[in-house]
């Protein structure tokens, strides 16, 4: 049983916190560390955060000489960094007053938050009844861009979870969206996707015409003395979303598009990693924009967490300030950045990728609050 | 025929320079371009610079207002960014005075300088007999890895040129005496290769063990349900080299290697663009590289231009100052860079790729004299 009150202390060093978090599991409610400058020879050691990339420190201690009572800090303030650069990390314990008096709209991160590759995170469908039967609306969001929102719902529904296409937020229809947004259609263009068939159906959804994708697999450029890669000069936006098949044809393709007829480069997320299977970490889209933004030298424009799209549209679909929206996931680069970069608040759920280790080993991304899993959303 | 004194303008704006320059060539032979802040409303146009990328602006604009005598700035002396800013190009007029009596030893690039595609520059074979007979030493650097040093003697040999294997520094070759100076052979590790024959060939010249390359062209992961890619746990570095048949298994293999096993991260270069064919711009070594980067968020060990590798190795070998080496070529990004960052002299030859507008349009990479082409070095 949880204590119900919160302990701080100076975290940081590895690996005696291991252990002393294991003997004291009822001060771990609030986690303090200090913001120290990095490999000057401060006498804390230099906390470590390297996001989108393993920790390989973990930096867990508590030093018994600068502890101090949580009470003289407010009790239920999200997490915050202080002026002297200290991050206090604190654990969600009152929902309802700390939470869903203040949030209307849920903004739920799916691998991790909601299930874990193919099986259910336990409490989620109870959960989500609880959160729908106080009048909270909930969204699905998710950076994986090879399912189109069509092919999510057929995930939730295998799972036992009713969710409608517009309660799920894909980078596949957040690059869609976004052209429709700039009123792409109407310049008589096309778009040329490096990526699979969640962004083809997207748009489809929207009718804005595409080549590439999938039907480009196994192509390959002929590169004779004096062949050239004939691209369609009605290409005036390329797509890039992860793409099991991509290949020289296509990063040659989008080449010619974005240098030499000005196609603008979006890409649906730019993650390091996916996972593809359980068993591995599966190089992400990051490889995809990575390559054609080496050969172009061109940013692309993200739509996908961490961009704003999504944001600016629910707030401006509800009217509500940016404040009223609580991004929740399991991965402090993308999903907390995504909330915290944006206006939102942000709870990270321990329930995927992060543990408490990594939390309190980096001063960088501050949740609001973290819990174990979205049950802790429901009173106790 | 060329004027024997300087012409000193403030070079900037467009398009009025260009008809200046057509005007009065004679004046081309120095410009000066004052460096200005960028985007803050100066009353100069900035000037503007995109490395490895089309200049979208060019900015060659006689001032006369600002006009000035060169002799005032020391005559023969090489290019320069004053203290006050003003970046000062000048043609190399007496090659003996300013470049011979000071070089012993010549880097060449080779596209752009030596040949153009498959053509010889004109005057070449007789520039390189001149500096030889002057008992300069000459070699040939380039960033392409597809061919091995044995590859480019019979390029050089097609093209009527004499050329020993030994005087060639192909990025393929970087590679392999990088690993050879770190002893990796001792380490009983091999090489994972994205890349082309060229690497493989000069590995086995020094019989360091490699996996992959072009022997996994057509290869797929599995990515089913529990399915994960089994990478040899022996491979203690991945050489990232241009690959036409670049594939998501090699990204994959890669991003193991490196992000589980700890296997270094090596690119040949990192070039946006290469001249696979004449007639297009082709997506370059930038495109892999990016890739691997973008998955593994580690950045490479570069060895190609403009790394310090090749410099230091013939610095060391002839034990001669930096000063005494001179790289010429005809980009400003890669080989101007890469003489100028490595503490040797530079000549960027007009006969490739950099136009002599793009070279006042910047002020970021200053050799220290520019020429038509190599024939320049002979005495006239």
């Amino acid at each position: 049983m949880r204590q119900p009150f919160c302990f701080v202390g100076i975290l940081n060093g590895c690996p005696r916190g291991e252990l002393t978090a294991r003997r004291a599991p009822w001060y771990r409610n609030v986690g303090v560390l200090r913001s120290t400058q990095r490999g000057k020879g401060n006498s804390l050691l230099p906390a470590h955060v390297a996001l989108n990339d393993k920790v390989r420190r973990c930096s867990l201690q508590a030093r018994s000489t600068d502890v101090s009572s949580s009470t003289a800090m407010g009790g239920s303030a999200p997490s915050t960094m202080t002026e002297n650069g200290t991050a206090v990390f604190r654990r969600l314990l009152d929902p309802q007053r700390e939470l869903l008096n203040s949030t209307s709209v849920f903004l739920f991160d799916c691998d991790g938050v909601i299930w874990l590759g193919d099986k259910l995170i336990q409490g989620v469908p109870e959960t989500l009844d609880y959160l729908r039967s106080l009048g909270k609306r909930c969204f699905f969001v998710t950076n994986n861009s090879t399912k189109s929102r069509a092919g999510y719902v057929k995930k939730f529904t295998s799972l036992g979870l009713k969710v409608s296409p517009e309660e799920i937020f894909s980078s596949s229809f957040a690059a869609a969206a976004y052209l429709e947004s700039k009123n792409f259609k109407a310049t008589g263009k096309k778009v040329y996707i490096i990526g699979e068939v969640g962004i083809e159906e997207e748009l489809d959804l929207l009718k804005i015409p595409h080549i590439g994708g999938p039907a480009d697999k196994d192509k390959q450029p002929r590169m004779g003395p004096g062949d050239k890669l004939e691209v369609d000069p009605d290409v005036g936006a390329v797509v890039v979303g992860f793409d099991r098949y991509f290949n020289y044809y296509k990063a040659q393709y989008a080449n010619v598009c974005i240098r030499e007829h000005g196609a603008e480069f979006i890409a649906t997320n730019t993650d390091a990693v996916t996972h593809l299977t359980d068993a591995q970490e599966w190089a992400g889209n990051g490889t995809m924009v990575g390559a054609i933004r080496g050969c172009t030298q061109v940013e692309p424009t993200v739509v996908g967490k961490p961009s704003p799209l999504m944001i600016d549209y629910l707030a401006n679909k509800f009217q509500i300030p940016k404040s009223e929206i609580c991004v929740v996931g399991d991965r402090l680069d993308t999903d907390v950045l995504f909330g915290k970069r944006n206006g939102t608040r942000a709870v990270l759920c321990l329930s995927g990728v992060t543990t408490e280790e990594r939390l309190f080993s980096q001063n960088e991304v501050i949740p609001d609050y973290f819990c174990d899993s979205i049950s802790d959303f429901k009173p106790r």
